[in-house]
């Protein structure tokens, strides 16, 4: 039957390239580099070819900036649109930035309407109108209504190639019309169900199609219970609803409920992972945290948020001067009251998380706000006052102290607390705001914990009257 | 046709239960509730049926821990298998610790094996075989095996029910085997290909096999090139390769290269998320962040990373106490030294973040640590070097000392030097050695910056001779 004749090592992805990570492994991108280097594009060629277009993409992602150039050269016929599609923003617009408008072109034609979108919109203006210039009236009506839609919407992640039947259909009609049209997409996985309208009124899966004689209608298959999608709704609410339902394909409709096109889960996967992974990236002020982002860009960004927090560092700078005297007197004052503003930023930073993760995963919302409230507050006051108890007991057996052992747990105690609430009530009063918490939260936070931190620690010790 | 008697409303995943980013909307939780207090079952029923499952296990996540068994009982017979799957762990296990072993069995036996396993695996060992012994024997049979691979493995998140077919085999073979096999799975969105001792060597997507002429041997349209999962993956490994090769449905393999189950993109999705939205929990030090937790386990965690920093708090407070009578001759250095860590403490975790996040993405792999090292020093040092300017220069105007500016503006470049470095070593190193980075980089991080920030700012003080 001939199966002998078939390569075995193609039947699985465990090639010598790719370390048990999927990774490429370092010895591979230098020996492709050194093959580029030395101008000898066969051997560049051979190594490269092997690899899934998701791995040539990771490859121009891992050699540095300058030598990308060299590296397209060399493999410019294994760059096909699967590879752009998957290569990182920034690495593909210094790849786009090299090549002619028509090659541009040629493969946003090869490409789904999204991906084809995603190579296009960072383009500027006039390389873009001259890019849809060249592309078939088919493809740039496609495109241009795609770009019609706000970034980060629906529409422009959606693609518009999808299999529609009427309802008045049976199951064999549908198998009919899709081995009778070659021009169809063979990239779906449901099948949508329409009125007359071109409204979805079901979904039917392939698999139910499958496993149904071919004189049952459509109609007695399909799932009428359906998740739409809204052209103009953000990617992120597109992410959670796929998530939340389980989906592995949508219809997304227009303002008049009419089909317009199709999102699948595999192009919703690395927006989920991208929104996740955004959180830690924006409580912590790294902006986007590309690591192929421009570096001017990069620091611009950060150094953007390091100065939106110097003046919280000023201020409790200026609750500690209102104590300058006081700290000259007795300079062990000094020494402790890091650890109270310390301490507390910690617990601060662990409530804050923990909130929005779950303001972001929808578990957390105004049915269950003052639960959160009580239940952060019972945790700080538990681990504020442990680490009293621990950090009092230390600083007695160390300075022999009782009165700055006692001032030392009880302001570790109250900025504990103060963490706790500060933790959860700023990033909720954000959203209320429609502020994202993830991004503004932990200025306000590190503020309450630095002041109030000092401000305890040092005016405790004032009213006890430690140094005098 | 009789369209028209299809209920209108049940065609669009819009009701007024759900808020625009499909969260229960309050009044509709505290509705539910008051209709159970009331003892009104029927009303609390009558409320909760049109919801999907997801939203069910929704509803019972937001209402508080006391009155989820009231309410279970009001909508026992809305219970099913689909709602127990969508349910966050500690919520089900609420649950599932008030029914009989026999129920449980009940509900197991209607799940697909990986969700059966998910409600399973918690449970204490005698009632998990309680029952396992309550469950038919190829259920038992399946679970059983489910339960020997390691917990988060391929192994415990494959299902066993899966299609596949002889590669000798037409098309129209396999169409008709899916009609007449009524017990096989409708849950698949890919068939298997596989050779006599059931490895697989290929796989067919169902529209390629809807598109195709029934006599055209599936051997001619399947996919030889295939991502195979091995069974003892671990289950971060197969999100990432899911997502890489933006597979919808992937075998899995035992040692032997054995088909032995399936696993569909919908299982990964919320690992994917998860996986993603751990770094910021774990980098903060709040576990897993959950807040369905009970509270001793999450006092316990927390806890446990505040007194982990405890000794790093005071190591930085014993470089202080080194200058603590230059501070009692100079008060103004302690107003200015939380400054300087505090800075470098942002910088460090800016840079942690990103770190962080591209080690957990499969982006910075060896081939571009070094590139990555010098990327980082250079924003550390243009960051260091513009905050320090601005610093120094304010500090000049407020306190008229230029050797105090002088040496508040050197000693940020310094700390953000240090922050940069920290930032990108202490991630990479633990990577090396297959630690966590995201656990236990930002002790050591804020190690660093706070120790090096007051050794930095008060030693060169006291080398300019700073108070004298």
């Amino acid at each position: 039957m001939g199966e002998s004749e078939l390569p075995e090592a193609d039947t699985e992805r465990d090639l010598d390239e790719l370390d048990e990570d999927d990774r490429l492994r370092p010895e591979f991108v230098r020996a492709v580099l050194d093959a580029v280097e030395e101008g000898d594009v066969d051997a560049a060629r051979a190594l490269v070819e092997p690899l899934h277009p998701a791995d040539i993409a990771d490859l121009f992602e891992l050699v540095p900036h300058e030598q990308r150039g060299a590296l397209a050269h060399a493999v410019s016929d294994l760059l096909d649109a699967d590879v752009f599609a998957e290569m990182n923003d920034y690495v593909r617009e210094d790849l786009i930035d090299a090549l002619t408008p028509t090659e541009v072109a040629d493969l946003a034609a090869e490409l789904d309407t999204d991906d084809a979108v995603a190579i296009i919109e960072d383009m500027e203006p006039e390389d873009q109108r001259e890019v849809l210039r060249a592309l078939d009236p088919d493809d740039r009506a496609a495109i241009e209504e795609a770009l019609s839609y706000p970034e980060e919407s629906a529409g422009r992640l959606m693609q518009r190639d999808l299999v529609a039947v009427p309802e008045h259909w049976t199951v064999g009609d549908v198998i009919t019309y899709l081995r009778g049209h070659e021009e169809l997409t063979t990239d779906f996985w449901e099948v949508f169900v329409v009125d007359p309208g071109h409204r979805p009124v079901g979904t039917c899966a392939l698999s139910w199609i499958l496993r149904t004689p071919r004189w049952v209608p459509v109609a007695d298959v399909m799932a009428r219970e359906q998740t739409l999608i809204p052209v103009d709704m953000d990617q992120e609410e597109v992410a959670l609803r796929f998530q939340k339902y389980a989906l592995i394909s949508a219809a997304v409709v227009d303002g008049a409920g009419r089909l317009v096109g199709m999102i699948t889960v595999d192009d919703v996967v690395h927006i989920i992972q991208q929104e996740a992974g955004e959180d830690v990236l924006r409580l912590s002020g790294a902006g986007e945290g590309d690591i192929n982002e421009p570096i001017r860009l990069t620091v611009r960004t950060r150094l953007m948020w390091l100065l939106i927090n110097l003046p919280t560092a000023m201020l409790a700078a200026t609750v500690v001067g209102l104590f300058d005297e006081r700290i000259a007197r007795f300079a062990v004052l000094a020494q402790l009251m890091g650890i109270v503003s310390g301490m507390g930023g910690n617990a601060g930073t662990q409530t804050l998380a923990v909130v929005v993760r779950a303001l972001a995963t929808n578990q957390l919302t105004s049915s269950n706000t003052m639960r959160m409230i009580w239940r952060e507050l019972r945790i700080a006051a538990s681990n504020g006052s442990a680490l009293g108890l621990v950090v009092g007991a230390g600083c007695y057996f160390w300075s022999g102290n009782p009165a700055l052992a006692v001032v030392f747990g009880l302001a570790l105690l109250i900025n504990n607390v103060v963490a706790g609430l500060a933790g959860v009530f700023v990033p909720i009063t954000l959203d209320r705001f429609d502020v994202d918490p993830a991004v503004s939260s932990s200025v306000f936070v590190t503020m309450c914990t630095d002041t109030m931190g000092f401000l305890s620690f040092l005016g405790l010790a004032t009213l006890w009257g430690l140094g005098g």
